[in-house]
């Protein structure tokens, strides 16, 4: 199945801009869509790279600064079934992402924490894309709306997208490919702060 | 299989303090539990509650005030196989629970988001818990010392408990059961701040 993974190779990542540099947030935005690419392939998808501007990243790519709504409703329309994966899935693993291509279903859906949709896959061309706000609501409403069957995967690694400094744990606890590497490379750790577990840097 | 669920019933979800009185705390701390047992029932598990004083919830009931390390241990000591499910999985299904008590292991653990261990199946008494800090890390640890075949199951709806404000619109996005009925008729609704969803009562 050809899997769309939009990446925003032009100013990544910036809600971890207390965490990272400007270009350790690109090195790492770089890591992480590596690793989904990967991750795609090991589960038997056609990795293709939608991003902002050319990257030097290891999949066929397009490059197209539109908004996400725009580019991902032109995938479907261009060929279903097609699927759409997050770039920061950093630790999607390859059976989360075949659960993802065998749940049968017009639209499948895997949710994200906070409202939002981080993969998909869309059977019928009939489904729109709507990624503002509550995306998950909004796209049961659509599919519903159109008829179509619906189905959601009930997947912790696909519903952890990496926006946020809070999110790096779950990369250093659960992630074992390049991502976990680069953090730990850049010297973050698991630290107990508050009794809660954090990723730090010494 | 027996399944423990322990439960804070002196002062519960003090992290929710910011949105909630202490006596609402109290119930949609309740509400929780209720739906966390019928859920246990329904995948065809035994709930035994271990409440830190009398309870009026629908299930067999031992009072125990000691630290959770303890309860769970010697519940472990007690009797494997067993199971042990928090309390707050508002949004847990008999689907997720199902998976959990079916995968193979002598220890099984569901991640819960930070590091938590929101669920666990112990066949081989010779495990011991540590709820401590980045307690996934320390079960993983204890099961490998103790040459134990380690499993997990990878459920986002395992993996969301409701500690915070910001996980309740996780409850109104993808619960059906008594927690989002509670917080519903609490005024409580998804609200788009800065562009994320949260809870809030209008």
């Amino acid at each position: 199945m050809r899997v769309v993974i939009p990446f925003d190779a032009t100013d990544p990542k910036t809600r971890l801009g207390p965490t990272l540099s400007p270009a350790e947030r690109d090195a790492f935005a770089h890591a992480m869509a590596r690793e989904v690419i990967e991750t795609v392939r090991a589960a038997g998808g056609d990795p293709h790279v939608v991003a902002t501007e050319a990257t030097a990243l290891d999949a066929p790519s397009t490059v197209d600064d539109r908004p996400l709504n725009a580019v991902v409703d032109d995938a479907i329309a261009a060929e279903t079934p097609v699927a759409v994966v997050m770039a920061d899935l950093a630790i999607a693993t390859p059976a989360a992402v075949e659960d993802l291509f065998e749940t049968p279903g017009d639209v499948v859906l895997a949710p994200g924490r906070g409202g939002g949709t981080n993969a998909m896959v869309v059977r019928d061309p009939a489904f729109h894309v709507d990624y503002h706000g509550a995306s998950i609501r909004d796209h049961r409403r659509v599919a519903r709306e159109a008829g179509l069957a619906l189905s959601e995967v009930d997947s912790f690694r696909l519903a952890t997208d990496v926006d946020e400094p809070d999110d790096l744990v779950e990369v250093l606890l659960h992630g074992d490919g390049a991502p976990a590497d680069w953090l730990r490379e850049a010297g973050f750790q698991v630290q107990i702060t508050d009794g809660r577990p954090t990723a730090g840097r010494a």
